[in-house]
């Protein structure tokens, strides 16, 4: 079946649709000047989003039992508080600060595109966060999905096949009327694996701007890919939207 | 917990958001108009829905398998299909007829009600219909959901108590933190039954105008219902929305 036969572009959301790094770095930086320390915010950001795979494999090795992404979120956290020297916060500001990733900001390209590509396509968050977690998200950021799909409603992470195959049953779609758009190469290959078209965004500034970053963002694309855009909106033009 | 702890309103869709009998009848009467037939379009709706209730029963007690909405729909048209004498259509005209449950128009005033809910609460919808079915439907309609939710992911038909646990855990929430919204008592009985808030929204043209209708639409609150409404608007306006 052909891309012409697309009916739904399902999105990957940190660092493709929203800028992790970023929002969780600005909140850190806020918390460190509140209680007067001196945290290095973009350090914090890169350590607790250093937990995140480990932590859902962990999920996936059945080491862990299945734990929300609040729970991995909340037990790196609880690590990183610690290393960090963050003392004296109550239960309930550690649980507002682990939802921080509630309210991560989009690209800003990201609303406009996503709008565009509306018009033509049902959107539809396919992520590793939680269906709350998604919503809550999406209401402040004003994203426009149609659904709110996650890899929760299928009791397997990404890239597990079974988040994909789960994505399409649930709009009613075969796996090759779905595209799988991401800024990560390796959620679109396990994409592909089970037949869903493939469309790549690359995100440079995932890991922060300038050089000498601890993370590289992977901006290779692959011929197999479908599509291979720099923003959503480069997307919309090249499906026509 | 009192109703100030509201977050998230759910919504029963078939009758409360949508006019199921308008829309559904007026697909049977362009058909009967298109192939000649002199079909009793509104007697055909009726008689669908009819089966709509027994259909999920089955599946409550095992006699099917769980199927989706669609196979539910389908059952009950393949039988009216005899009965009122149709031949002829396709498999694909008869596939694309069942799904005019996808295709049903809201009531005049819902989208407007929605957004005004929408700024202060999380809408989702809660349906026995499939998360295909609510996604295609909403957007056709312009039905401006948070979050669409469905029966489907608990594996439990409403009014199973799963399904409405399985929503409020879906958003995050505790059940009381949660308000079901819908046109039938039956369904608000069952979410006070499992802790949820209950807005009562009559509607009173569910199953047609005028006097003399086959079905009568149930429009006796309950006392311990927290709110009853006329409108979405009206319920917007008791919430100070």
């Amino acid at each position: 079946m052909a891309v012409a036969d697309v009916k739904a572009l399902t999105f990957d959301v940190f660092g493709t649709v929203v800028d992790w790094r970023g929002s969780v770095s600005r909140e850190i930086a806020a918390l460190s000047a509140d209680r007067g320390l001196d945290l290095d915010a973009d350090l914090f950001a890169d350590e607790w989003r250093a937990g995140y795979g480990p932590g859902m494999n962990k999920v996936r090795t059945g080491e862990w039992p299945w734990i929300g992404i609040d729970g991995v979120h909340r037990r790196r956290l609880d690590e990183l508080l610690v290393r960090f020297g963050v003392d004296g916060l109550t239960e309930q500001e550690i649980d507002h600060l682990n939802r921080v990733w509630h309210r991560l900001d989009p690209w800003p390209e990201a609303v406009e595109g996503l709008t565009r590509l509306k018009s033509r396509y049902i959107i539809s968050t396919l992520s590793n966060g939680s269906v709350a977690l998604l919503t809550n998200m999406a209401k402040r950021a004003g994203l426009p999905w149609d659904c709110v799909l996650s890899s929760e409603l299928s009791g397997h992470y990404k890239p597990d096949p079974e988040s994909y195959l789960k994505a399409a049953e649930l709009l009613g779609l075969e796996p090759n009327e779905v595209m799988m758009t991401a800024a990560h190469p390796g959620d679109l290959r396990a994409s592909a694996a089970v037949g869903l078209h493939t469309a790549f965004v690359r995100r440079p500034d995932e890991q922060g701007h300038g050089t000498g970053l601890a993370n590289k963002p992977d901006l290779e694309s692959d011929p197999s890919f479908d599509f291979t855009a720099s923003s959503f909106n480069d997307l919309a033009d090249q499906l026509g939207c």
